[in-house]
């Protein structure tokens, strides 16, 4: 943690600014191990670091915190506290309400991202981080079985999330990474179909994407069924999707970019003539927030480097007739892939 | 949904802006009808407007929307289409790396923020909305009623709020409102208590605050408990907040400001001794997010209104010895306050 602070400071001191400002939630718990509900401020100036929380956060703020707390009754008060700041680092985050209040109440002049300092820090991952995520892949595994199932026909969509959830929150979990995707039949041709009140059909395709959020880290998973015996079409594009995502995660490797790994399986679906309904990118960085860098996209120049975590999802989405997706969180090692969810992909 | 439209046309004229760009998703879901997870952005230009969302979002989105749909490939895509516009529209939420965006691939000049525009539509509920709201409150209270049954010695917190959880989903909640508090003993004086591995204990005060997000909108209720007999402090404190919640409720009427209906609860709380410990403000607006206007506090000048939505929820915690909170959903009407959240409060 300590480390961490320190780099902020020197960025600061590199760039010549008064000071920086924290204030997302997943920064403010990275760099201070406190998770105030109301929200908290790190303020980083010369040397100094403080966390400043609500009167109402003030108490479990100061158990969880590595760092002095301070306690401020109104928000105004809080920008007072950056008076003689005139440049300010904060995070690409930081909203237009909360610059012009900085510019009125404190006189601060020059605001400058510094999410590139940040993103370097939390893209690796270290080894506490990764046994923390590992701990929330099993759990999305075991989440996954239980939807897999409860999967029957008749049964709405919206109870199986129900039963997913819970399956997660009594494993340790403290919420879904993201509302639980439970799309069955026309609706699993729609990427992000959260359950709804559709009732499970037989031969309907059903994709459950789903992750837990445990120790404020993330997982994430999708597995596709058949209900039923597939028809040759829905065998046809899963076998697909399974042959790209396989070879997708053989080929990670230190070195290699972010949008070349996205092409290894965008070319393998294209090849096979359904190019056109991959229309997601491969996948996503995934740590203290479900979606983070890099980006698995053709988009995506970052190098890819041991320590790094993120999911491999290729899918294919026919309007009307379905969609298959299978997806894992995977680490990145100096000898290449490593899947951290761990369910069965031969499903159908 | 097209006066909604109508009303950000006419503030865009009025105040000379080229456009108003939308992108927090409670206003795009109030303005459009859509909840694209990926994001979405409603656009308007002169008498237009439309949505515009990522590939993977589109089928989705035109299912849901009012107006038309536009996708996008890349969001650079979408920055595009707003070239031309010198003078936006944009919400406080902005984030300062999408006002950077703007000014550089679009050429966007000048940033006004059109809150209090969106604030005076969304603060008064409509019939429909209150309806919708009503319900998310029905499961609220069978959630809570659940979490009252699930309380007993030696139980886990989070594995209470585990089984609130999937009784408000089985129930037709979309998910909780927010992170479900249960906090027992020691961890009751935390007003923001998240449910944790603390095992209940017998005589420990238990803070269950929770809610259910239904169809888009949220509901929000506390209740505290002892488990088995209350001693004489716990009797105390819990009496006095029933008082101020109940005196604060009847207070309610159109024509009052905010910041003297929290003055109603916080002046009892302060007659009894204990005003140092009620260390937040008595409320806040709920609707399509948990936390809106009008704030009730000390510092919210806004005239309560027919059709505004409110919780009351005074508190004393006493820091060491625990907690009391008692809260309910409450419709401003024209007789004053109505609970929608109705579970029993004499609970000690």
């Amino acid at each position: 943690m300590k480390d961490r602070i320190k780099r902020l400071i020197d960025f600061a001191n590199e760039n010549g600014l008064d000071g920086i400002l924290i204030a997302k939630s997943s920064n403010v718990f990275y760099f201070t191990g406190a998770s105030p509900l109301a929200g908290g401020y790190l303020l980083i100036r010369g040397d100094e670091a403080i966390l400043y929380v609500p009167e109402l956060e003030y108490e479990m703020a100061k158990e969880e915190s590595f760092l002095p707390v301070e306690k401020f009754k109104k928000i105004d008060d809080f920008y007072s506290t950056l008076k003689g700041i005139k440049t300010l680092g904060v995070e690409g985050s930081m909203t237009l309400s909360m610059i012009n209040a900085l510019r009125e109440k404190a006189d601060v002049k020059d605001f400058k991202v510094v999410d590139d300092a940040i993103k370097e820090l939390r893209i690796i991952k270290t080894k506490e981080e990764i046994e923390i995520i590992e701990r929330a892949c099993e759990i999305a595994d075991r989440a996954v079985m239980a939807a897999i199932e409860d999967v029957t026909e008749g049964k709405k969509e919206r109870d199986i999330a129900a039963k997913v959830e819970y399956v997660m929150k009594m494993n340790g979990a403290e919420k879904p990474a993201f509302e639980t995707i439970i799309a069955s039949g026309h609706r699993s041709a729609l990427p992000h179909g959260v359950a709804s009140d559709k009732r499970i059909e037989k031969g309907d395709l059903v994709v459950m994407d789903l992750g837990a959020l445990y120790r404020h880290y993330n997982s994430d998973i999708t597995r596709t069924i058949v209900v039923g015996s597939p028809n040759e079409k829905q065998r046809e594009i899963y076998e697909i999707v399974l042959e790209a995502q396989r070879k997708a995660i053989e080929a990670v490797r230190p070195g290699m970019k972010a949008k070349e790994l996205d092409s290894v399986a965008r070319n393998i679906i294209a090849e096979y003539g359904y190019g056109e309904y991959f229309i997601h990118s491969l996948g996503h960085g995934v740590g203290l927030e479900i979606h983070e860098w890099p980006r698995i996209s053709q988009h995506d120049e970052t190098v890819l480097r041991e320590g790094m975590v993120i999911t491999i999802e290729p899918g294919i989405y026919m309007p009307k007739f379905g969609g298959v997706r299978i997806e894992d969180t995977v680490l990145v090692t100096k000898n290449g892939g490593r899947r951290l969810t761990k369910t069965e992909r031969e499903l159908i």
